[in-house]
């Protein structure tokens, strides 16, 4: 990787250094719920098991693996968060159970494989942060091969939405503009330095800050005006980080609504607890932050905002053309690329149109 | 230095390379003319002279030097806004003068001593980013020793002040530890997991944050309640690293207002350029960063807020000790410490308090 390690490090983990930042995480309800009920409607994968808790964070997962009978409970962290949670088990009196190792799972070494591997490293849109990573590396050093995943499953899914972001977007931008164009003016006039030929690398700049990086979003589900389409489809068991440095695809979603407009798209993720197929879970659970009313969650959706908006109606297709790769800059972080064409239902093609966005 | 040089770097210099922040410096008017007219005014330090700039950002300060008559301008940029430098040299028809070199000062190599050191060097307090390092660095390296500084001098000051940020964080941090105690109720309701042995260290997070933490100000000149001190004069002809590890001092202040409530500290620095001593400036200019209703900066001053407010009035006299240190974990953030005593014109002493911020 181009990427140094000791910088990646210093960067992506002093965020979750925080106690405040990990309650936020502990206060999202639908996450803590889908959690608490896969491992304690599923006590059977926990009974007298051992589990690795990936990034143990405040230590929540690895206590509740004990709580529902785990014979011992590894409970690695990269960060001095690893101290709270030794503390928060000896609290809660599982210091026999679960076991915190402060150290980035690709360093650790562990006494013994384990049966289950319980982890909660999902970022933005899924795979920003680039933490499963470091699941897979768990995975292919630690699982036995009768192991099973918390989660197994995950996905993507995008949909058309609609929403007035995207025309805030490109105003903020034309402000930042015409700011430049004053600032331009009056540094030739009072400081005699002609910066015009930084317009155009200031433009570059501040169109792709306004105009194609993604926005964090909670998504009224009215918002969406099409079907929802799944662009990837991860077997936690299974795959391989080059499964997911890049996710490409095309996928087709109907517009569901009357007269409206395609504003750009909106991406969330599921993930599901299902076991494996030879020991399967007694209860699937799955956790989804897909627009919602009342389950939204702290990871909301990523909006993708074109701009001008483009007049659909009911049953008009689209074709959607999707590509995601890790930036080159900072492996943690994604680039995405939409492309799409509208049918019609006369039959007309509306020309597509292709935008290139940067989860930040 | 425990502090990794790439850790360090790729933190430091990310956002120097945007042009959104070089212009948002290159539009604070007070820096602007400052530097301006130190150059202009004084063109004899740069007519036919060779110039380096450490930290050319944009290029400015190399273009004015340029302008001003140098013979050579060297131009040291760490980030990639060394391109849009070079750009900008050569729209503005200097790249026979000045040379724009991408790279670190502390690793650049060039092919004579120089007349003049030019650096805008200043971070919040003067001394935060601790870039003045690397400008001790190229002096000692690339000045002659006839050689001036631009800025020659720079001071650090200290003022008693009355402000309502206090008492907002207080209650900022009051509500965040009512919130907390609810979250702990709730996990342990919910969740089955008692988390109040956290509770300290989330206050002493929280506690950093909303009340050690100190705050970028745009003080009102009303709002400082007695006079100003100096606690730090640097002469950047011959300052050392070891000179500005550590500014430690005692200082007093006599309260100018009567009946006041004294809430705090507030500090700002300022720059002069005086040339030297065998080579004196024609006019000496200031760059003061003190409160000012029209005349404020970028820099703003840095509020100390201390809690609860204590009842001062006109004669009172502070007796101010003061020291700040680096962070040990970042180099370039600062660590302060704050006592002090009043003695009231009755000639009672109020006990001191005592109080550490982090400049971050
Ligand atoms: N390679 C790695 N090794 C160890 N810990 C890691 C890691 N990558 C990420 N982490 C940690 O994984 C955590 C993810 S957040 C989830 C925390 C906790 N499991 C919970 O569900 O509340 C963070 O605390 C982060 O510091
Ligand atoms: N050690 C170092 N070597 C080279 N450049 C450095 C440096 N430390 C800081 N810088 C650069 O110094 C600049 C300081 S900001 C000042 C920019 C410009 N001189 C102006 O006055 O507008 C930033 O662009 C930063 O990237």
């Amino acid at each position: 990787s181009v990427v140094d390690k000791g910088v990646d490090f210093a960067q992506y983990f002093c965020t979750y250094a925080f106690l405040y930042h990990q309650k936020e995480m502990l206060s999202d309800r639908v996450r803590m719920d889908s959690y608490f009920n896969a491992i304690f409607q599923n006590k059977h994968h926990f009974h007298e098991k051992t589990v690795l808790d990936v990034g143990t964070g405040s230590g929540i997962l690895a206590i509740w693996s004990a709580q529902a009978g785990a014979r011992k409970v590894y409970a690695v962290e990269a960060t001095k968060m690893a101290e709270h949670a030794r503390a928060l088990v000896i609290a809660n009196n599982l210091q026999d159970v679960v076991e915190v190792i402060e150290g980035s799972i690709e360093d650790v070494t562990l006494p013994e494989k384990v049966d289950v591997i319980i982890s909660e490293w999902m970022g933005y849109f899924l795979l920003r942060e680039s933490m499963f990573d470091s699941v897979i590396c768990a995975r292919d050093r630690w699982l036995k091969p009768t192991g099973v995943m918390y989660p197994s499953h995950a996905r993507m899914w995008i949909a058309p939405i609609r929403s007035g972001l995207g025309d805030q977007k490109m105003s903020d931008y034309r402000s930042a503009m015409d700011e430049w164009y004053g600032f331009v003016d009056e540094t030739k006039t009072y400081y005699g330095v002609d910066m015009s030929v930084l317009t155009k690398p200031f433009s570059e700049e501040q169109r792709k800050y306004y105009l194609q990086t993604s926005m964090w979003n909670n998504l009224h589900p009215h918002q969406v005006i099409g079907t929802a389409a799944v662009v990837k489809d991860i077997d936690c068991l299974t795959a391989t980080v080059d499964d997911i440095l890049e996710v490409r695809g095309s996928v087709s979603s109907s517009i569901t609504l009357e007269n409206t407009r395609l504003c750009g798209f909106g991406g969330w993720f599921d993930v599901h607890f299902r076991g494996s197929k030879d020991d399967p879970a007694q209860q699937q659970i799955e956790l989804t932050t897909a627009p919602s009313i009342n389950d939204s969650t702290h990871w909301g959706q990523q909006g993708f905002p074109f701009h001008p908006p483009v007049r659909v109606t009911e049953g008009d297709n689209l074709n959607i053309s999707f590509s995601m790769n890790r930036s080159k800059e900072n492996h943690r972080l994604m680039e995405i690329e939409f492309g799409c064409e509208i049918t019609q239902c006369s039959g007309n093609m509306v020309p597509c149109f292709r935008n290139k966005f940067f989860i930040e």
